[in-house]
């Protein structure tokens, strides 16, 4: 079983993740990390803080001359601006006066539920956990999940699809030009005509101290058929892609495949026949289905697309209330972001990579490396002769 | 903590459930879980097999005279017409040669992925358990959420909104307007004129020998502020009942408060501002957010959509592959139902209530009911005085 | 990962579990699990309703034409005399006045403490689920993972070693042996003679309306090297065996190897050499380890040891306090045993059998038996290789 | 939910561990650990390492001016010679020549199994994590867990009991008397004359080029009844609490209460009386159970053994095998430790603190450390009234 615990506050010193359940031999380095980190950094429409930050990992245990070991792999971020917050959020000692609380809430943020939860006064001890700042370690994390899912040649890629009301338009665009396009853009997205009215809509929103939201997409090459299972609710693939994915920051929708547009649909617009043919064996010509049915991934690529609300913190802020004196309030401006839907991509190319390795480790199990991929070969033998596929698919 | 297990194949002779971590002294009757049940069979559109079943709940363990032990619920409900599947579904005796095995996977379905996952001869060994008659157990498990949930004056609601392209329209409709109305309805749905057209769109897919999907929403009312947590990414209450809720045989799509609508507009049309009067306290005048913030909720109530798409199995059926023989087919027909949307948006329900008594479990434990509402009272004494809200309001 | 929930009253209408995680195609019959539900009512020194019930497992889902599917598998056991309790544990309907609450909780049980716990005003809620009753689940639950070591060559073996005062002597007594004679034991222990001595003693308890308790052990042959793990404090073979054979009724001492008798000798005397042969390869001339080091299993026999006290329900009764009254009394005399320690084993036995199983299923994963097999026989084939072990070794 | 997991090789950088689920609020300090970690290094008989460590803890998140904040917790002891092992153990980089790997494991260890387990050529991979260093890291779990558990006025206590054959005799030796011995012996063991054969048992083990194991005992004062839960196997105290001492490096016994003895004497002489007396209410006039009933504490005090064996590394090693040669040679000495049951008492004190804080969790959640202790203090004052207890007992 693979699994993780982090901590971090945004201003503490520094973020921390350990991951239990990895197998031994595993080629690691910290440039496989810091590549995702840096893209998390990127984005048009960014603030100060990104340009502040460069992120880099260090494994602190775990990993011996760039193999994992099978033992926890510790991984510390740090907090680069953590020097001029140290008096504020110093973990131990006395609370210097000059330290004054936070009291009066977000609206859009965890602030005043949170606060509320944990019955803090000082709404800082909150806001500095809630904060998207936590993504980075989602994205390190994540990253060790892709150098493990690169071994069983699985890819998981995702761009910016939608920015405020313009939408990307992508039909007929191949998978490798999509890849190039996206790499080549401030915005992550792969649709350059799009592209340019985004970033004038960006623009647009900081200018009226306004923000924005926007859609991704996560697409995953080289699943095999098989991943979750249709046996028990919590193992269904569908369900933990989503959960996991609802669970970053911002999102508020999560769809599959065709997703919101398939209630709408007649049932033979929106399954996916089964075909044979001799030389695909066993095939399917469309995807609607996202590459998951009944909980089970089908060996189709995945789609999921997840919906990112604006950015809650406002150059123009919201109406709120303090907490301590009842009196309504213009919000604190935390930092200055107007558009966080391209880092929003990269931490949910992360997230789905977790799920999926935990997923991959789930059924294929394994010490170490060799015997992993030795299960991993084996069973897509397996599956490519009941699919009636030669050995030149596998 | 609240966990369960589910057991049960589809044809075979029940479904069971067990749960483990119920507080002792809960009311609880069969009729509690029987009229959950009963719901799911009903709705326009469905097929033969929902008038054979009349599911109804029997406790095996748990319970005694109508009140939980704090020991581990067993539930079973049986299936009807097990009888006629007793020589195909046998868990015990030799095969008999008249029993042929399913070897024509149906698209939509887990058949092909499952079985091949499972390495299975006769794909019916794994359709049996993803058919969504186990969602019937889902049901049962909620029910019993919910009676947990109605002592801490928390009550979850669902009803559907669209089936294909019809919408329904709920404009200041009042919560108790919609409640009356969707009892009174045929497929669960608040707006009587938008109902009209979706039972002429079922009708209407019938004839064409296709199906329809649609789209559910569930709101919770009466949940405190501070359910789920923002500390870490697997306790995010958007997560996990995102998760559940996509888990759903059937789901394509969740949302949660403006949703996917969201990605479209600025930040200030966006976030919902916090804001104080003295008869209410501090108040929400807008819920955007659908109750979720940081992963934890705010006290609002809580909205929930979920995306369904047509049920996969055709009176016209899609192509197949058989796999033991590689050649295409048309693929079975297995039920006949055109839209189950509404049987979904009862399961869905079920889903957030379960959920959300998980949660309620995790913050306010106690193994006796007694113990869990004292616990959960002096939480809300303290959360009202932070909000500055009087007596009353408790 | 293999897991299970189990419920059931003593006195209920039954007795439930759920296993979840199960690889398909494993055989599996009623008779695999009633052969050890038989073993567990007999053994001399057991009261009269051990020959009232004849336990036997139903299977109600999971297992088809007595091949598991892969889903959950229920297992259901009847409590033989439900029917004249049925009054007095009634799931449902108002309380008959003529069942009268348990007031008077007997010492060693945990009725008083679970009843404080449960705030339960009649004892028999709690005691009905503590009772030794529920041991039956776990022995068919152990049953069934018997099934699938078997599939791996993994023998899980227990006997009686002492009751009372009496211990048996088994120096140089080989394994062939050591299962015959425990076979025709009634008290399932191999050394004869103390077989007759311990069931005087028996006979001297009962005549002086008192209980013995006694030590099994559990023996296991077969076992890979590797599992269990070393990385992480919860994954230690020693310590979720030893957790779960503590979780047992009555059971307040486990040990390992040479357990409490190593920490009186010198190092040298406690730790096994590792040596090479040509036939044998790398190989250990002794186990006093009980084939676990550093948490993992090192490929010798598992030689486990479980102390159980004596029944605490004795006929001349111990003082008690009636929780209404506050008046001492002397408790009550729910069964009239005087010795459950060949009952215990068998338990046991199960108890090891489950979490091997586990630990295989974890190492070895794989969603049919075919699948795990085969990644089994690799490992094997590389461990082979690596300890200097030829082919007619594996 | 408490939960934690730990990292850090023996000469690796440093140790860590998330612990997640702190109710927020709790007065925290680094000494509150460091006092733990320093016991943990003392007693007699330890070699030259422990002289070189003095650990001390970092938090590098969840902690904000000494009080904890619900967010994870990450702690960090620096292993203080890992600078002259830099080169054997870099994370990154390429492995240096002069780096010879370990290839003839050490009997008592995990080498072996745990090397052909992760398929490592070099067995420092597997040994570094296996170590008894990472008993630092579950001493400083531990010691947040006391925090916990003494602001409900639980105090758990270790004292070593014997040492080889040494036992120490302390009938009669009331709490307090025990304590302070304890605290002024240098093998933590509360009889002075035991205390003095010890110290010349391990001199005389040490000329011998040998080691020596003992047994601690782990009493705890302040439980309330009702910790753990007779419902279900893997809720039970007692499980819990034997699993995670057995999983302790070096243990392989475990027992509680009356243990091993219970299972020689008849059931009068075993099981507790309940009595009543107007000034103590319903007591125990005895505590041979341990504390522990059906799986649930019963109020009194909770007493555990635990059984070392010597310690494996001998000075005079045990017969090996190189994995390269198959060569038998004398293994390694990797330390030179004689005794460590006193430092291993220390870590079965935090290994009872954590899971007793785990427990306490369960049963009474909170998100706030205030809130924690407003539902124990409702749940003591029904107790005491059940109990028939005044007031001033509570």
């Amino acid at each position: 079983m693979l699994r993780y615990l982090s901590g971090g506050e945004s201003h503490g010193r520094c973020l921390t993740a350990i991951i239990e359940g990895l197998p031994a031999g595993l080629h690691l380095a910290s440039k496989h990390i810091n590549r995702h980190l840096e893209r998390r950094q990127q984005g048009y429409g960014r603030g100060g803080r990104m340009k502040l930050e460069t992120d880099r990992v260090e494994f602190l245990s775990g990993l011996r001359f760039n193999r994992t070991l099978g033992t926890p792999l510790t991984l510390k971020i740090d907090n680069k601006d953590s020097e001029n917050w140290r008096e504020v959020m110093s973990p131990e000692g006395e609370r210097n006066e000059d330290v004054t609380p936070v009291t009066l809430p977000r609206p859009g943020h965890a602030d005043l539920a949170g606060g509320v939860k944990y019955a803090r006064q000082d709404l800082r001890d909150g806001l500095e956990r809630a904060s998207a700042r936590e993504t980075a370690t989602r994205v390190a994390v994540g990253g060790v999940a892709v150098r493990l899912l690169e071994e069983m040649g699985i890819e998981v890629f995702s761009h910016v699809i939608s920015i405020g009301e313009v939408q990307a338009r992508l039909e007929g665009v191949s998978y490798p030009v999509l890849k190039e396009r996206r790499d080549h853009s401030s915005l992550f997205c792969a649709d350059p005509a799009a592209e340019e009215k985004m970033r004038l809509a960006i623009d647009a929103a900081k200018n009226g101290e306004n923000t924005l939201g926007g859609v991704f997409e996560v697409r995953v090459k080289g699943v095999p058929p098989g991943l979750g299972s249709h046996v028990h609710w919590d193992r269904k693939l569908d369900g933990r892609l989503a959960g996991a994915l609802m669970s970053l920051q911002g999102i508020k929708g999560v769809e599959i495949g065709m997703g919101f547009a398939s209630a709408e649909r007649q049932g033979s617009m929106v399954h996916d026949p089964i075909n044979y043919s001799p030389d695909k064996g066993i095939y399917r010509p469309s995807n609607r289905a996202g590459g998951i049915e009944g909980g089970v991934s089908n060996g189709e690529d995945l789609i999921l697309r997840a919906a990112m609300k604006p950015i809650p913190t406002l150059l123009s802020p919201l109406t709120s209330v303090d907490i301590n004196t009842l009196n309504e309030d213009r919000a604190a401006v935390e930092r200055s972001d107007v558009c966080a839907v391209p880092a929003a991509s990269v931490v949910g190319e992360a997230i789905v990579s977790w799920e999926l390795a935990a997923a991959v480790k789930e059924k294929f199990a394994g010490d170490s490396l060799e015997e992993m991929l030795q299960s991993y070969r084996f069973y897509l033998e397996k599956v490519n002769k009941t699919l009636g596929r030669g050995k030149e698919n596998s």
